[in-house]
């Protein structure tokens, strides 16, 4: 059956479905009937080529949900089926041999198949096929599917980072930015029972970041004064925005040896005072999306506590709109596609 | 009777003895009567008022060794002695009783007794009088106190970054500078297991490095221009340096979930690019000097491996020339005065 596929062929072009033939399946391979897509900021990065990396014609989506259709023929068959509801995340594939895949770290592959940088491979489509059924995430029931979608990418970013960080239940944290990553952000912190602050640049996100279960909610504000009042008081941050923070306003909320974690990749060079970092022992840490373990992880949590995406969905006739609202960053919270 | 401190009474002015008589000792104080202390790049800062944070008069001085002369009422007799040969290093004493103290992170107390920080309270005298007995620490026989003096600051600070962050044997790693802190960090890494490069910015001291226990010497450049050909080489580096480095150059040296520490004290803001830290979730972090427990740790690890700073001795009353060596970089590698 062939596929159809959202593709934009330059810049900021509009979005043209165009249908194709998939190759034959590869034996670790699985192919998803796509029933609903994120879009992710990054898509539409992608797609602006915000970034100079596009190559067209770009076809975005990474947080995939749908039905399996067909798997290779080395497919652990007591682990997937044809049918079962499935997600699709960032990552799609590994090489399950190198020393990052054999010792548990397999988002540091360097072969590892993310969807963003495949071109025209992404999820904006009826079906999108995973490079490694290991990546292939069977979905608990209690998640609907139009709210597990950006659990797949967003919400996968944001729970590993604690993980990763071993962030503990006694800890006070804080979120920076109340948006895709951050309303799921604020609602894993919450439930793993720490004291969450979040900390907004729009005081108009207060009543919704309660809601997502910060306990305190803080307009941080353009050069860091509203965080005046916040010296040394979180063991964790996670910064979840693209903008530019005044950093060093930011390192000084955190107590001593706390960490910032950023995975909102900021526009320019981080610009740091060495006695931010030195004088409390503080941490300046990248962050990545989980891995398969990780990921199963977060999706078994989010069921457990009822976490979800709050949604805005669109048909995918409407692909157009839904990326404008990502674009000039309206949506609340998170943009899904229906197919 | 009285002490004879050697201090300083404006910015780079001229060292003059000063006579005191101190004040009556505290329950937890010790008076140690000093032989030996190393001369730290931030004595000559804080001398210099390089930081604009001095308060003269300036007694430096933070790497003491020398013997106990008296101790306080409720000190453990049964842990010390007087007469008993003992180093003092950058922090003399701590509250014990704050949430720091009591989870084993004295280094992070509030009321922490800093040498550096009490302005006319250094070692550069013949008697320093610690804060709290639990900070000072008796030598083992196999030190001599000479090279022993330098491992109570330099020697803790890179020993200590070790230990924090988990370094294994297996762990290639680099250490950047070989100065006083790089020197000591070559001996503890190589009798630590590891694979160990010393990056610096000199060719002159290659075949030093290596008796220090470098397996490969690269002079890195400015602009870190040597640096091309060492793209994912390292789990672990340690920065020594207080110059300015380009510190996407050294993170890009880095394997991926790599540690960059910095116990050095750059002089400007660190700059970063975010794709530095976020692809390879990377870490850019501060270092202090130990606890009581890992500068008990290190030096019993020095003294099982024969680890000890290569020194310059000056008679006191040489101080002068000791701080000029120090000024200008000539000291190889830690210039010690005596008492």
């Amino acid at each position: 059956m062939s596929v159809r596929a959202y593709a934009v062929e330059q810049a900021r072009g509009p979005v043209r479905a165009r249908e194709y033939e998939p190759a034959p399946l590869g034996p670790h391979e699985v192919d998803v009937a796509v029933t609903h897509c994120g879009v992710c900021h990054t898509d539409v990065g992608m797609i602006d080529d915000l970034h100079g990396i596009s190559r067209f014609p770009v076809v975005a989506g990474h947080e995939a949900v749908g039905v399996v259709e067909a798997l290779g023929s080395a497919v652990d068959r007591t682990r997937l089926s044809v049918g079962q509801r499935v997600g699709v995340g960032a990552t799609a594939g590994a090489c399950f041999a190198c020393e990052w895949c054999l010792s548990g770290r397999q988002h540091l592959c360097p072969d590892k198949d993310d969807l963003v940088l495949r071109g025209d491979g992404g999820a904006f489509a009826t079906r999108v096929r995973a490079g490694d059924w290991r990546y292939v995430q069977p979905l608990p029931d209690a998640l609907a599917s139009e709210q597990a979608a950006p659990l797949m990418c967003a919400g996968s970013t944001v729970f590993t980072a604690l993980v990763r960080h071993g962030v503990r239940p006694t800890d006070r944290v804080a979120v920076v930015g109340v948006g895709g990553l951050g309303h799921l952000a604020l609602q894993f912190l919450a439930k793993w029972g720490c004291h969450v602050t979040a900390l907004s640049s729009t005081a108009t996100k207060a009543d919704d970041a309660r809601r997502f279960g910060a306990h305190e909610f803080v307009v941080a504000g353009a050069a860091g004064e509203g965080l005046a009042g916040l010296s040394g008081a979180f063991d964790f941050v996670l910064s979840t925005v693209s903008g530019d923070l005044p950093w060093d306003a930011y390192l000084a909320t955190l107590r001593p040896q706390g960490r910032l974690s950023v995975v909102g990749v900021p526009e320019s060079a981080f610009t740091v005072h060495p006695l931010s970092l030195l004088l409390g022992e503080k941490t300046l840490a990248g962050g990545l999306v989980g891995t398969p373990v990780e990921t199963g992880q977060m999706l078994d949590f989010a069921a457990r506590h009822g976490i979800r995406a709050e949604t805005e969905t669109y048909p995918v006739s409407r692909i157009e709109e839904a990326l404008d609202r990502v674009r000039v960053g309206r949506a609340r919270y998170r943009a899904v596609l229906e197919f």
